[in-house]
């Protein structure tokens, strides 16, 4: 058992480790590359993946689960090899229904794909995009047809990101969330907004990047086990629990775009770099679904970051790091324009509360593409429509449109946005569990005081990787289901005291 | 045969694909990684590293080479075609006669050898790297005996690195050159040293990195194809032709270091930037042995960037970056500073006229080793002896002698030191051939103009690749062998102006 044991692990970390060398390659070629490496790069990356992909379906990874189950099956449900045993199986049992040969067309056709999107989003040229994006809403169908017996097209798109998820359940809780939000949406936005001018000074970049480091730092992001580089779209990756790096993006006429998104990938990257390393090179090693990694990035970035106790702390710090462009502005102003509600064009600006409306127009237009009842000539309209419809503005062109999210251009159509507003609605039921563990957690982030949190996260959630399926997780951690009301009380309190709802 | 060949190059290809991937880990490494990085990177390394030596050693490969040979024997010697088959099953023909098992000792081995030597050599440790280069020794014994039937045991390493170069002939070369350099270097040695004081002052960082930067951009370096970062021992890699990227160190008290390193390595990286693209891919796509790879960097740091033509259209460029510390400091007093020479201790800081004394007893060390007519124990002292014999001057301590190079304890003994010296040999000969070709190359570097020279280098040299080996390509360059009097004239020539010969 030992043995066969062993070689699973062998296995799993071999694919691992060509996994880790793909997401450096896609690490480096997004923040430091030099133009002339992209053709080669994209062929390395093919490469990476298809040896991945080959190694992930070898039937002896299926035969080692078959030998290794009657020892799984003797197992707690939640001792590590047990858990180990399952979600290997779990992924054994998805790639194995994919052929390679697919597999190659998506790796070949994504590189292309989202080659165009970079060229055709400044251009705001749409026409450009819209026969790749035909051809990737056609693979992803493909792809959903491997896993015949679904409810909905999109079931096993969404499944690959938020395991256990479904069109169905998605569609009810947004039905559900949006009902209550839209109207919360629609009064603030009414109301005249807040002055966000303080924001919009010129903050040099290399003091910017330095006050953002100093809060992940004291938050409990690990720089010895990590670092910040510089890219057009920020991101996290991960290439071992010992090397966990975030990336961002500065404005020096908006304090505001480097902050929030340093703060909001360290805390991806925080989730990651707590994985028990036991778990290292395994397929445990990693959190656990899109919903509940999106729950510790907008936990550190909005719960704390963008919450008047943390500013209360760092505020005179930043006022003594920008004097010139703070020392007159009241933290009060400070506060009310970081969280500042307005009908707004780009998702990953969007402030909290209209933030999932943009997400679930996105889900809506996926599932009907996916349906067929929308075709993807359609598309741009038709995001425009829910745009004048859900937040009251019309995009008045592509690029600041359908063409913002690079999702749909450098890979599927299906299960990429659901993840964004599960995450929002997780992020406050884990912050309140953590808050009724710990009541001091208030008055410690006020004095910038950050370990019994990051301790809590790291004990509950961080370590466990994907041990526990995402409702499995919020079950123990919360003691109950996933539930819309601590994020709505949230918004309400928080937005209540600032507007009138 | 268009079928085979298009199947042999997808295979070379896919090997290549994950060398470069490799590289771009072996970069990161030295660059940027945090240090948490470490454990993971070395498997990672371990494990593409093997699986590029399966897929190269893959019995196809052989099958498809034999089913080509008619095809390649049919064809012009240089030929692409022929060349790339002829290439190619010198590779495998050399790879297939070392275990796969013996392949992963040396992975495993070496990235252990080389954390310990990263800690023993601050720590002045001897002791501490004796144990592991024992093992390297041995593994390197047996890597040679992978290849029985050599005259010497130094042989099939050598000829690793610089193809058709056995210990004998190397020997002989050396003995020629060393006959005529060492009453050079003595003579020198014996005279008043330069002031190189004007070296010595604070210089700051970025103004080093940008007037390096300026000059290899003027050399011809593409940066659109390259980049350059800091790290702790500067080298020259490529991940593809369109990505050849370069590394430096600074010392800020030291003017010499950074801007000769980067001169250094833009030779090497503009050797494989200027590869034939038609060869991407494949094994002929880069420089053909250690010793032609050197002759490109050394001459672009040398014959060209430490000569008096050079300074003349380059000395008030940097006076000007540098006024306070320049201004007054006359062009000779530079020019005699940057060209001191001088007993030391550190190859790679040393002059041109006793770097090649450190070359050689390093070689000369290595065979030893290898005979068995110097034990491992006793190597510390055989090295200070050497040093005390051939070049004036005993190493106070270890960490500037034995344990100064990375080489030994990052992997193989023997092979690894011939190349430096072949290279300066060569940049002679091929600098005199471009001068021959293009006689206004002097007038050219005094006005800062290199395009003439680039392009000479690009079209007899780079463009090859490994199409042609060293002894071929010299005679297709020069007309005839490899030979030390345009070196020795050089010297001469050079420093019989600075000091009395």
């Amino acid at each position: 058992m030992n043995e066969q044991l062993a070689e699973l692990r062998a296995r799993l970390q071999e694919i691992d480790d060509l996994n880790a060398a793909s997401a450096l390659l896609n690490w480096d070629q997004t923040t430091y590359m030099p133009p002339g490496g992209a053709p080669a790069r994209a062929r390395q990356l093919a490469t990476l993946g298809r040896l991945a992909h080959e190694k992930s379906i070898d039937p002896a990874i299926g035969r080692l689960l078959d030998a290794l189950q009657p020892y799984a099956d003797g197992l707690p449900y939640d001792h590590d090899d047990a858990a180990l045993i399952r979600v290997a199986r779990r992924g054994y049992e998805r790639l194995t229904r994919v052929p390679t040969e697919l597999v190659a067309k998506f790796y070949a056709h994504s590189a292309a794909s989202y080659q165009v999107w970079t060229r055709a989003r400044p251009d705001n040229d749409v026409g450009a995009v819209l026969p790749y994006l035909e051809h990737t809403l056609e693979l992803s169908r493909q792809f959903a047809d491997c896993f015949p017996g679904y409810a909905h097209i999109a079931d096993p798109l969404i499944d690959f990101a938020d395991y256990g998820m479904r069109a169905e359940t998605v569609r009810a809780l947004f039905a559900e969330l949006r009902a209550e939000l839209a109207p919360i949406a629609h009064a603030i936005t009414a109301q005249p907004s807040a002055d966000d001018s303080c924001l919009r000074q010129h903050f040099p970049e290399s003091a910017q990047l330095a006050f953002g480091e100093r809060i992940i730092r004291a938050f409990g992001y690990d720089f010895t086990h990590g670092r910040q580089d510089k890219t057009h779209h920020p991101f996290a990756t991960k290439f071992s629990v010992g090397d966990v790096r975030i990336t961002t993006r500065v404005k020096e006429h908006d304090l505001s775009e480097a902050l929030f998104s340093t703060l909001h990938e360290a805390g991806h990257a925080m989730y990651e770099q707590g994985v028990d390393p036991a778990f290292e090179g395994t397929p445990l090693c990693s959190g656990t679904s899109a919903g509940v990694h999106e729950s510790q990035s907008r936990l550190w970035e909005n719960l704390v970051g963008r919450s008047r106790p943390f500013w209360e702390h760092y505020y005179p710090q930043i006022q003594a790091v920008f004097p010139d462009q703070l020392r007159s502005v009241p933290l009060e102003t400070f506060y009310r324009a970081i969280n500042k509600v307005q009908r707004s064009l780009i998702r990953t600006d969007a402030d909290e509360v209209t933030y999932n409306l943009h997400v679930m127009l996105r889900f809506d237009l996926e599932l009907a593409l996916l349906e067929g009842s929308l075709a993807v000539k359609d598309l741009p309209e038709a995001w425009n429509a829910r745009y004048s419809e859900d937040l009251g503005i019309t995009p008045p062109d592509h690029r600041d449109g359908v063409l913002q999210d690079v999702h749909w251009f450098g890979g599927l159509i299906g299960g990429s946005f659901q993840g964004y507003t599960i995450g929002n609605i997780l992020s406050a039921q884990f912050f309140d569990a953590a808050r009724a563990a710990h009541p001091a957690i208030d008055a410690e982030l006020a004095r910038g005081e950050f370990a019994t949190l990051h301790g809590w996260l790291r004990e509950q959630i961080y370590r466990h990787g994907s041990k526990f399926t995402t409702s499995e997780l919020v079950e123990r951690v919360t003691g109950g289901p996933l539930t819309i009301q601590p994020y709505l009380s949230y918004l309400r309190r928080k937005y209540g005291e600032l507007y009138t709802l």
